[in-house]
């Protein structure tokens, strides 16, 4: 077998740690790839699904004995604590590892310390490889870490000229079905869904990740949120059936803001101790507009069709903005053509550190 | 020397043609291509301005004595009527040509003819070659003379969320640079630009085609309409400066609708009498609107910035669906970034004939 370099593996542990998008919150996606003295791939893993082995066991349990004094290469820091699985760090050094190359450092507190611990074994540890890229598969579970609150992409649906419905208030449908499908895909892919209020009472929607063409529900559904100061949602609202949870958050329940409604950082705050990492911000305009003022939206993933109404309501209500100088500042960063229609991903110029 | 095929001809002849495209209104563009006996390239020409010599008599001059017993490719079927410039199959039978090859018929009343009088002269005539193509490169003209009215491009530009300006009115600027002077650049290829006169009362433009660095004007200026029913526009206006004509279009001089506005209709007729077979549409949302209403719009293209408002004005007001089912249709033929702007092009899916 040929050897590998510390970088190749890192590549192939960022590739391993992907497949694990979507389905770990609210852990990490991580890879882990181990090579033995000589430098020869002997073990591979990555963290399937909260609860299950972390990447590190994986890899570890297929090495076997060839993993001592050999090296492991793993997107994440190791964590050094023992929660559903026991620490990595400790199964590393009992393996007999001399050297771990780490992508970024745990910036989970709780976590976090596994560097630390390693070296005071006598390990060899080296942090920063690839890290960029590491970071970029990795970004909305960083993030979310980093700030105590979900990683937030508001989603939205519109004409050219930027209406979401005509001026009757009928908007089935604006988007193709291409589109509507691409939106249940990036359902499966947050811990929650977001709406106001008055998307509920206008539109009953499911809320749920499911294909389109037969209705089939998608195994992992993520955590419906209704925000709802007065707890308006009616007792046989769609969004309140079997198909998953539902949380319908109150003013009574998280607190108000001065306008009396729902504070929107006590809500962040509910869905991270949810073990919300990513949540996907549906609208309507009202709450996406509240969410930008607020500085809460990390990504804006915006489905136009090649359309025109010329009146009825925009997708965007009061998000600050009074004079052209206040405008939200973004950079577009994908644009895919979905069907007939345009997916535009765009991310805010501006973030809060 | 090698000898060509009349279809790699008509490919080099939609490429010359394709030279003139901008200076040779209220003409078509053409290119033309000419081959001797032995199928060897002998002439080259395009029409290159409006009173200039026609893509066939620069090509007859190049070749001389050996376009006799030859062939001409030519993008559009030959003149056969004596305007500024003399007959063109006149000039092909005189040479000797013994075959005329024609992308597509010429649907100038005026000046079509040209096949029938070329075979009652004994010259072979073979229509359609590439005509798609053709087509595509002359698109413009083609609409306006199929149709005796301008082929009408609306521009616009917005944020994501399809404002055109913020709540208070400002709007310098929503785009960048780079999209500005690419909309100077599309100036440069029409005949006329548009604005209704609440445009001219907002923002006084000059709607000349120029280098936004230094200011110079381009050689050529669009004709500069303002659709103003009562003649409000000010004496001092900057469309009234002498960088360009202006046409200020009054119900008293074009006729009016029973809303007591412009009749379009007769706009456009009044357009295409002054020899304008390319207009671009730059707003605003009403005139636009009025303009989508009628199917008076042709193209579409779109500026749109990574910014949101959350409020202002939206790009197009009042252009005539109540409901979703009456969505006005397009679809998407380019999509290009700009600077850090994104430019779209659709076209209306339902096209009058
Ligand atoms: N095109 C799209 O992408 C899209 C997506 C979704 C919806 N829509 C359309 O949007 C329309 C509904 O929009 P909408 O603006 O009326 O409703 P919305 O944004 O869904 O809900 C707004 C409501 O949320 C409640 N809320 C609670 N706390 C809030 C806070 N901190 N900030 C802001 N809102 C808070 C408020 O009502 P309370 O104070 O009573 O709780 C507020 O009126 C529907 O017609 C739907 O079809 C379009
Ligand atoms: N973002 C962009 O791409 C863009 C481009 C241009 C303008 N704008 C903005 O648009 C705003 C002005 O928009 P606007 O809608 O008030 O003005 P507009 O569309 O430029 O002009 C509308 C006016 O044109 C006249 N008109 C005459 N015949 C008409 C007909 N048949 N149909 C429709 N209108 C006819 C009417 O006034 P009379 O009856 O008095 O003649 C009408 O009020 C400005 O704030 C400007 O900044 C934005």
């Amino acid at each position: 077998m040929v050897s590998v370099s510390t970088d190749a593996a890192m590549r192939r542990a960022i590739e391993l740690a992907a497949r694990g998008l979507g389905s770990t919150s609210p852990n990490p996606v991580v890879g882990c790839v181990l090579l033995d003295v000589n430098g020869e791939l002997v073990g591979e893993g990555f963290h399937a699904y909260a609860g299950g082995p972390h990447a590190e066991m994986v890899a570890l349990a297929q090495a076997g004995e060839r993993a001592r004094g050999g090296t492991a290469v793993v997107t994440l820091e190791p964590c050094d604590h023992t929660g559903r699985t026991g620490p990595c760090t400790g199964a590393l050094i009992q393996a007999g590892v001399a050297r771990v190359v780490i992508g970024v450092p745990d910036p989970n507190l709780v976590a976090s310390g596994g560097a630390a611990t390693l070296r005071a074994a006598g390990v060899e540890v080296e942090i920063g490889v690839r890290a960029a890229e590491v970071e970029a598969g990795n970004i909305a579970w960083l993030t979310a870490v980093r700030r105590g609150r979900p990683y937030v992409i508001w989603k939205f649906a519109s004409t050219i000229d930027g209406r979401s419905a005509a001026a009757d208030g009928t908007s089935m449908w604006i988007t193709s079905e291409a589109a509507r499908m691409d939106v249940h895909a990036l359902r499966g892919t947050v811990d929650a869904v977001l709406v106001g209020i008055g998307t509920v009472l206008a539109d009953d929607p499911r809320l749920t990740a499911r294909n389109l063409r037969d209705g089939s529900l998608a195994i992992r559904q993520p955590l419906r949120v209704v925000v709802d100061s007065e707890g308006r949602t009616p007792a046989d609202a769609r969004v309140r059936d079997g198909a998953a949870r539902t949380w319908v958050v109150t003013t009574a329940e998280v607190g108000a803001t001065k306008e009396d409604r729902v504070d929107l950082d006590a809500l962040m705050t509910g869905l991270y101790q949810r073990g919300v990492r990513a949540a996907l911000l549906e609208g309507g305009p009202t709450l996406a507009g509240a969410f930008l003022a607020a500085g809460l939206v990390d990504k804006v993933v915006g489905y136009v069709a090649p359309k025109l109404l010329g009146a009825g309501p925009a997708a965007l209500a009061d998000a600050g903005p009074r004079t052209i100088s206040e405008v939200i500042d973004l950079e577009f960063v994908d644009i895919t053509q979905v069907g007939p229609d345009l997916r535009i991903t765009a991310l805010p110029r501006k973030r809060e550190g």
